[in-house]
């Protein structure tokens, strides 16, 4: 018998027949829908090439490699509430890769946040379409532009999400150019550590950075193997291949303890055949004859094409917390304290009063003290190793979330994140910093470990809140203070113990200062923060033995400096000079923000500040040396006044 | 016949038997050795810890877990010349872990450096036994105490080594901690990239941090994967076993492309049984009572065992050139340059006439122009990519092998390495930094992109020099003054075209300043730097059409800025007022260093500076927002001219 017939030929052409139908169907479906969501993708490349053009500067060509992935995951994926950015159920999408910010534009505008057409104001002054994205342009979860900062970014996002049980995903699109950064490996080994599988980075791999071919081009295993032997869930794709790009993020959904990298093999400028893998196009926009062509070959596209955005079932938005008090602590007159110490009290106890506070910890957490803090919260403590730039990074996503964080590790140290401090204020984050062991008073250990430029670093940035306590109460009272104020903060803590200065009642408050010796017949004024009140009131009991009578002020709040009481010294005085003494470089340091603030009124700001490189010695040796002692300024002050008397 | 009466039998046995022999013999040199380096060993315990008893601080359970490694490598392979440690020719060791000092002040001291009882100088003031090392002390490679440096540096001077043929081998201990910086991942990229197949990794992983356990304790095989990944040549061993230890060593002497790894399992405090392993340890010195129990365990130690390093056969030392000349170029009067690319065609020409210098970049020769150099001198030119980082730790590197690097890159990201740029300053390295799109003045990129704290950054270290050019004339000469200025120099450069200000006859100091506008009747100073320079000069002209005369002085040496051509101008000019004008945030930048130069000095100083957040614009219209053009400083000159009067 011929198999044709055979009994069971027509039931298994049947079968056939009806799984080829199914297959055409949905092969069809698929190829539907890759049309549809390849023709949103030609609008995104049309968009990021218009803007840019439109503006004459911009990186179309690092738009286009990752405009096939960020289309699906926009079109399929991500969910998120165009009109509450800041819901903390949201989805997030990172823009690592800042420069490719008309893609990030075009993607919220396609999503109906916007109309598309105001991108045209690209790059313009007064447009929220920087260059890179700000804050202005409230769909950017940081600013971004320095690179290699937004896996840590979408890490402190996806930690306060995995924490706090909000069960959002994070997705982080990163340059290839930028994993040479070694944030992004702090970063890795932080997610991984936490265990964030919420947390989705894609590597846009387009092989070409600014000025030439990245350290390893398209060698993809480089990539792989790092980002597996930093323990992430590595999934390797095409990233112009519609179906490996849908199965990447499909997969991505399934949490699984590890953190994932989708590592695309891409091509900078991919979609338009002259700038498609091709060198010297690097932040380049096209000349309007150039768009013309490139938008013939994008075909006709359809200009009503948007995205469906999901949105999260629930909403919660982030509340800021206004005034902080705290439980006060009684502090027994006689006892000496450090600083720092007070200082992981305090936050300890802030802590259980407002559940939005974390604490980040650089591995040295018995040194600043947090470790009180992680006692107490162990929920919203964060270890993050020896990995500073990560550490500041990761705090920016956790404000972003709403959460108050603390930075604390040694002031020296935080110089490590000055790259990551400066975005985080780009970003309006809400961070306070705590820089202990500041000044050559940490004694023995030397010149790597002082905090001698963390005034300048912190004051150089536009409304940074400085202050330094110099006893447990002020330190009491200052660190509720700063975790009251919204915006960027930061304290100095000191390494030894101090007396106390002030009385529990005492009040204080940013932007202010405590004059603390006095007398009607004032020859000069000296202005201390920290340590150096003790060598400053020192000083000037010393002087008054020999009847030269000198004002005190304690300036615990650096910037804004108390600009009214020093005038009020300067012209109260007799010889209308203010010494200004601190444990920091003499140059941007309080002296300075002093020196500012009394221009114009007559009279004379003297600094005495730290003027060489330290080294090891007793804190009684090294502040000698530095001329920042009771005898230095004895000494100042001394001869300021016979040259006046001379002059 | 039986075996033993075969003619062979006596033959097999005596071989067997001299084998046995041998085999005692062997083991008995062997072990000879072993304990013969075990001896010394002992005595590098004896002194890490009696130093730190000696001092009441530092980290003696640090440097135990690494005592048994550095003995073997300073007994059996370490080649040096002890008299003169600049020798290029020698092999280096660079302590990563700084913490650990008093085993470098050991191993020196053991190799006949310096008697071993100045180790009890210790961490005192006045000692080069710093309680980190610093370059007082001749021996230490750079400073370390700020972690996860030590690679970079190393892989400097291993290039240098490689690039000139010098065939030493560089040795970086690390610590496990600091493994958790991202800047060593940087270097790792960078040693494999260049192929530093004499460099020599030494993990010394004994699984304590100072708070805790680090991140991955002792799963030896993160840190195993993460090397491999990074395309080291990993040896994984026992790090107080003498045979591995000294086997690894043997195998890094074949140089076979790949930077090493000897990741070693070690025990912080091993050899003393209440240390050995145990919390609690970190950062602390032995109490007197406690330090005669460990001398107890470590036995009775010959103090005269010592190190007999074999010198390299060459000897040649770096010399510093103490005048760079340079071609001089004529630039055409009518066309305008950017300062940026002045300063490439001249680093160029510099780096024909002086082989010493290097030229660094992070991916953006293009916009540094360092391409220039790297056109005509690609042998000494070291593409670090996106890396500052390691970029500048590199830098130190070189600089230590007597090398004058330039590294350059955007001035905003220069911020990324302040905390190695601290270091190499601490390790009073030879580097010039080139800062490229300073200020607001870059226009459309946005905030993230624009150098404003990079005066301040610079200029609160100690004695840096920091000059800024606003023409071509001016670039010229002051590259060649930075190059010949020994030590750290920092040189702004625009990324707008500027017209010409000088003649090519001009000449140019640090410390200088030039004054391009004055007349008998000058009202007031203006004094700019770099392109605030024009606005400067547009505002006299405007005022002049007013009858307003003011003077105009280019301060293109911020640091040392030139105190007497400010404070002459101050007393020539009727209001006794200088107003300074920079493309900078207002604290810690140029007019601080201005108002600091005339202190004391009867008048005022009023700055003009950037106040807050910048945003995307024309570089006319964010010079205008910042209030720091023409117009700006034509209505600062009115309105204090104004109260003047009034008062």
């Amino acid at each position: 018998m011929h198999i044709c017939q055979s009994p069971y030929w027509n039931n298994c052409c049947a079968i056939l027949d009806a799984f080829v139908q199914r297959f055409q169907h949905l092969k069809e479906r698929i190829m539907k829908n890759i049309s549809s969501v390849q023709d949103k993708a030609r609008l995104v490349r049309k968009w990021c090439l218009v803007s840019t053009t439109e503006a004459g500067s911009g990186h179309p060509t690092s738009c286009l490699s990752a405009a096939d992935m960020a289309t699906i995951l926009f079109d399929r994926y991500f969910t998120y509430d165009t009109e509450n950015p800041l819901n903390v159920y949201n989805d997030r999408f990172v823009l690592s890769k800042g420069h490719a910010a008309p893609l990030l534009y075009t993607l919220f505008g396609m999503a109906g946040a916007y109309p598309l057409d105001e991108l045209k104001t690209l790059r313009k002054f007064g447009s929220v379409f920087e260059g890179h994205p700000v804050p202005n342009y409230k769909y950017a979860e940081a600013a971004t532009g320095s690179l290699g900062q937004g896996l840590s970014i979408g890490a402190g996002l996806a930690l306060a999400s995995k924490r706090e049980g909000f069960g959002n995903k994070v997705y982080v699109l990163t340059g290839d150019g930028e994993l040479a950064e070694g944030q992004v490996w702090e970063a890795a080994n932080f997610a991984a550590h936490e265990k964030l599988d919420n947390l989705v980075a894609i590597l846009d791999i387009n092989r070409l950075g600014q000025s030439q071919e990245t350290m390893f081009g398209h060698q993809m295993e480089e990539y792989i193997n790092k980002f597996k032997a930093f323990d992430f869930e590595v999934i390797s794709i095409d990233g112009h291949n519609y179906e490996e790009i849908d199965q990447a993020f499909q997969t991505v959904q399934n949490a699984n303890g590890k953190p994932y990298a989708i590592i695309a093999k891409t091509f900078k400028g991919h979609g338009i055949s002259f700038l498609d893998n091709k060198d010297g196009w690097h932040g380049k926009a096209l000349k309007k004859e150039e768009l013309e062509k490139a938008l013939k070959e994008l075909e006709q596209v359809n200009s009503d094409l948007r995205f469906q955005l999901k949105k999260p079932s629930e909403t919660k938005m982030p509340t800021h917390v206004d005034r902080i008090t705290q439980t006060s602590i009684t502090f027994e007159p006689k006892k000496e304290y450090a600083t720092r110490e007070v200082f992981g009290e305090i936050l300890a106890k802030l802590g259980t009063e407002n559940k939005e506070i974390y604490a980040l910890d650089g591995d040295v957490m018995n040194s600043t003290f947090t470790e009180d803090f992680k006692k107490t919260h162990a929920e919203r403590f964060v270890e993050c190793y020896i990995a500073e730039q990560n550490m500041v990074s990761v705090a920016a996503g956790l404000s972003r979330m709403g959460k108050i964080p603390f930075v604390a590790t040694f002031a020296a140290f935080l110089t490590r994140a000055a790259d990551q401090i400066r975005m985080a204020g780009v970003s309006e984050a809400n961070i306070k910093f705590i820089g202990s062991h500041v000044g050559v008073s940490i004694g023995e250990d030397g010149p790597s470990q002082m905090g001698l430029e963390d005034i300048s670093l912190f004051g150089s940035f536009p409304g940074t809140v400085i202050v330094q306590p110099c006893d447990a109460i002020s330190t009491e009272k200052l660190v509720a203070l700063i975790a009251s104020h919204k915006g960027f903060a930061y304290m100095r803590t000191l390494r030894p113990k101090t007396p106390l200065v002030y009385k529990n009642e005492d009040s204080f408050s940013i932007g202010g200062s405590k004059i603390l010796q006095q007398s009607d017949d004032d020859l000069l004024t000296i202005a201390a923060t920290g340590i150096t009140v003790f060598e400053a009131l020192k000083a000037a009991d010393e002087l008054k033995k020999e009847h030269i009578n000198v004002r005190v002020v304690d300036c615990y709040s650096i910037q804004p400096v108390d600009a009214n009481t020093l005038k009020k010294c300067l012209n109260e005085t007799h010889h209308k000079l203010l010494i200004t003494v601190e444990d920091h470089f003499i140059h941007g340091g309080f002296g300075d923000f002093a020196t500012a603030a009394l221009s114009g009124v007559p009279g004379q700001v003297i600094k005495l500040a730290v003027k060489k490189i330290s080294c090891s010695g007793t804190k009684e040796e090294l502040m000698k040396d530095a001329g920042i002692d009771a005898s230095a300024i004895t000494a100042k002050v001394k001869s300021v006044l016979k040259k006046e008397v001379v002059m």
